[in-house]
């Protein structure tokens, strides 16, 4: 790819707004930064799946006109810094297989929309993340490409669907990077990893250009290191973030278990730690609505199970998708066929139900906080878990938090807890009412910054022993 | 509205051609033909309900801009073109109720995709045409809003769903429009009327601001009183019109009916004169295909209840439905109910087969050649016809000969037929290979030439007698 001196040493990304104060001091060069990038990025595909595919020249390429337009003093918003793109968005040129062997060396000939206005502020996407087939699962394996791992401990998964995002971010190849969330596909890795993950309000940010899953779910969603990684992306694609400062009296609406999945013993103490801490800033309250999230679940699977077979019927003849997709993709779209237009309508009017008592009970709350997932990271290759007298699948535990928001299009954001022995984290979910994601994004850097005092994970060691030819 | 006086007389609009030539030259002014494309709207609105809305004064401000674009010498290249924009399409400031009573009074704050071009490139809206509710339906009949009318003759039906624009374009009132075609919804009406009717290859034309009926057959037409008028609209759209002319040669696939409706014998003979004549000028051969078309109106149908009914069930709740939506469409959401996903699954299935065997059977043609629909305009309120030995929905009879091309994305222009008595025309529709859609214009313009000795139809009376008192 690059002929340098190979060290060795993977430095961590720098997070996006010291790289660009970096850069526009002349502190670094935009093709430094990307070659730590990519040098870290292909640690983090050999160590934890974390790519499908990896870029290294067009990110060169862009790297260099990027330092033409410092050097020309006219750098764009977002000029030189290094990304990640989801594998379920177009990318033109780049391989873009959506997770599938039934997409492999298929190369877009546009970018996605969004991919589209972050490369037009001069972001430089180094290669595509990891993601479960069609985004259609939240633990990142594949028969085919093999499993995502969780960088904090690779014995578990990073969950998904955009685990590979998060693995990268959490191993520190790229501060942020651009995901996709129908049930929590941000937020869930986000919370299994580490890291911030964000989903703006439905239709906030464009999903054209990106594979579908369930149309009427599928958000385009932003991770990164920090919130405030974030919230730069965020205001550079104009995602609501007006002038002026949070109110002083934010009103935190607390919610601890979504019924019937508890939290985790360890989850219900970092999370009530972390509450308590709030209350030196907020306003908390309990939410008095034990019904409000009754039939969610059942209801955004179902919509999952119809649109996502929709989708693919749509696009793939039987024949194809007897002998390309894998066997888990199979088994859903044969589920599905059992399904009526009636249990669609049903699950769509439960769901219009919902996001009123939603509605309704955020009334006297700017925004609710809850657990993002009521489990830390499962163990790679477990199926089912088990959460106090709860066991079920790992799907439906990992998005029992995360997917009603999806239903409702409410905006959420994951922030990480640390947990207090070092462990594995637990993270806080944020969710404000739809349209309202740029005061969400301000309530959540008060949040995160109440709550840090510490990094809130340990990242996996940064240096990387494998030696390797230069070419 | 535009106060002026009024003498009664309601010109008809010249073609689009003619009228840049005169605004070039000076000859008239974009307000002198837009005045006059008001007043036949209204006399279009009121005798044969072809708008839902007239724009009057929006359209009055957009020609003054005009004006002043032809006095400064920069014109664009549908400078002060006055056309007309199903009722489907979403335009900005301009009320838009998809032929629904559910939507009264909703005013988009943005213009469809491909309106955004047309405006963008000097073509000034006059109007919105009538669509049956929802463009769900081919006669454009509403129990809220009434029926269009068939300007050939009130007693029949103009056809649909975009039985407006081509009601509007056979009474005069403008010489081109905008439609919408899932299986046959700007053809249908196009060869009811007597005017031509444009549906190009799938995705052609931008669909993005159109109110869905069904994603996968759903694509954005053009109506006109000549192939000239679409192929102009079509040139400006970069619809594909490469330079070059077709070939000498030109090889045309006879189908002369699709089992089981064979055509009437007005509709049969008239076509078998028409390809007498094309054999002047074109390799006329029949498709010999037999069992080409089979189950592609049965499959056609399943995959527009399907999706039609997954559309509705996620904007609209079972109240709004109940409560707002005509009973027509109320009657096929229930039926959408009762099917499965399987069902979907195997007519989409149906469909790719289909398109391979089309596909097959044109390899030696350029165009395949047929009726447009087996009979001409059914009288207003009927709900069955007979056709020969065959009895069945009209609604079956209009579209098993256009709905095939919905399926296979091929595109598909009609060109109108004129019956040898005076009698109501038959159709023509020309059909060619996917992304050949200027090849197509081209062969359209020649077999037009080649069939034209006279308007095809006798347009209805012009002069309106109504009085009306001037504001």
């Amino acid at each position: 790819m690059n002929a340098r001196d190979y060290t060795g040493a993977v430095p961590r990304a720098p997070g996006l707004r010291r790289a660009l104060e970096a850069l526009a001091a002349g502190r670094t060069t935009v093709s430094v930064l990307v070659e730590q990038a990519l040098d870290a990025a292909e640690s983090a595909q050999r160590r934890f799946n974390a790519f499908a595919t990896i870029d290294g020249e067009g990110a060169l390429k862009a790297a260099r006109e990027s330092e033409r337009r410092y050097a020309e003093g006219r750098p764009r918003a977002l000029e030189g810094l290094a990304i990640g793109i989801k594998d379920l968005i177009d990318t033109r040129g780049i391989e873009t297989r959506y997770g599938s062997a039934a997409f492999l060396g298929h190369v877009p000939d546009a970018d996605a929309e969004i991919v589209a206005a972050l490369v037009a502020l001069g972001a430089i996407p180094i290669g595509k993340t990891s993601t479960h087939e069609f985004a259609w699962g939240v633990t990142t394996a594949s028969r085919s490409f093999g499993a995502a791992l969780n960088p904090l401990d690779p014995g578990r998964i990073p969950g998904g669907s955009s685990g590979g995002a998060a693995a990268a971010i959490a191993h520190g190849a790229v501060a942020a990077g651009l995901g996709t969330d129908t049930g929590g596909s941000v937020r869930i890795p986000a919370a299994l990893c580490g890291v911030v993950g964000f989903k703006p309000s439905f239709g906030a940010l464009s999903t054209r250009g990106i594979f579908p899953l369930a149309p009427t779910l599928d958000h385009a969603g932003l991770l990164g290191e920090t919130v405030d990684d974030v919230a730069l992306l965020a205001q550079a694609l104009r995602l609501g973030t007006p002038p002026g400062e949070a109110r002083a009296a934010v009103r935190l609406g607390v919610v601890r278990e979504i019924a019937p999945v508890a939290p985790s013993a360890a989850v219900a103490s970092i999370f009530d730690a972390a509450v308590a801490r709030l209350a030196d800033g907020f306003d908390c309250e309990a939410v008095a609505a034990p019904r409000l999230f009754d039939a969610t679940f059942e209801a955004f699977a179902q919509i999952v199970l119809a649109e996502g077979g929709i989708e693919h019927f749509r696009r793939s003849s039987a024949e194809r998708i007897a002998s390309h997709y894998g066997r888990e993709t199979i088994e859903r779209l044969e589920r599905a066929k059992a399904l009526t237009l009636g249990d669609y309508a049903h699950a769509q009017q439960v769901r219009r139900e919902f996001t009123a008592r939603l509605r309704q009970a955020m009334a006297r709350f700017d925004v609710l906080v809850l657990p993002t997932c009521p489990c830390t990271a499962p163990r790679v290759g477990e199926d089912e878990v088990a959460i106090g007298p709860w066991r079920g699948s790992v799907r439906e535990a990992l998005m029992r938090y995360t997917a009603p928001f999806n239903l409702a299009g409410f905006p959420a954001l994951s922030i990480p807890l640390a947990a207090p022995d070092g462990g594995l984290p637990a993270a806080l979910q944020i969710v404000a009412r739809p349209g309202h994601d740029g005061a969400l994004l301000r309530i959540a850097r008060r949040i995160e910054a109440l709550l840090r005092t510490e990094r809130p994970c340990t990242p996996a060691p940064r240096i990387d022993h494998d030696t390797r030819s230069t070419p």
